[in-house]
């Protein structure tokens, strides 16, 4: 999968307010749970989705608060497949994972 | 709960070879596994001691590699409690869930 341009990765973050631009290569997001346990669980359904995907976010739970990363190693950057997996991610939050 | 002695700290740490001192007031393991859902599913024991604990530890998933890092915030520093805690999370990845 191709590398997004720079001009590509702009016009999909200005559709994802949470998502934040870290580098040239990620963006992360943090959710907030009510919680512990609901942002845990929140954290299985996103792994069984990257499995699926072979497309692996980088995770960590900080108590309630869920951290996503995202980057295509092998594409050395972003690419449609992040932004798709990305949407997904907040979907899940909101129906139902944000609790 | 009282913060432990530098004393007690490194010898707690003399038993724990994987453990590693990340600072005054941190200690982090890493963990491996075979498969990405195998280091996912030990994240779910972790989360459920350490809410039955009401003490939780700092969890990032690296594809295979999960990492746990553990403090006590209210004593600032290191208690008998993670290092109890430290403990069974070893335990849990021995029996069985190292995979």
């Amino acid at each position: 999968m191709e590398r997004l341009s720079e001009e590509q990765i702009t016009k999909e973050l200005d559709n994802l307010s949470n998502w934040k631009r870290l580098d040239e290569k990620w963006i992360a997001r943090k959710y907030r749970f009510r919680n512990y346990l609901d942002g845990v669980r929140f954290v299985d359904k996103i792994a069984e989705y990257a499995e699926n995907k072979q497309h692996h976010p980088f995770i960590s739970i900080d108590y309630k608060v869920v951290t996503l990363k995202i980057s295509s190693w092998q594409a050395k950057g972003l690419t449609d497949l992040d932004f798709e997996m990305v949407k997904h991610f907040d979907e899940l939050y909101e129906n139902g994972g944000r609790k």
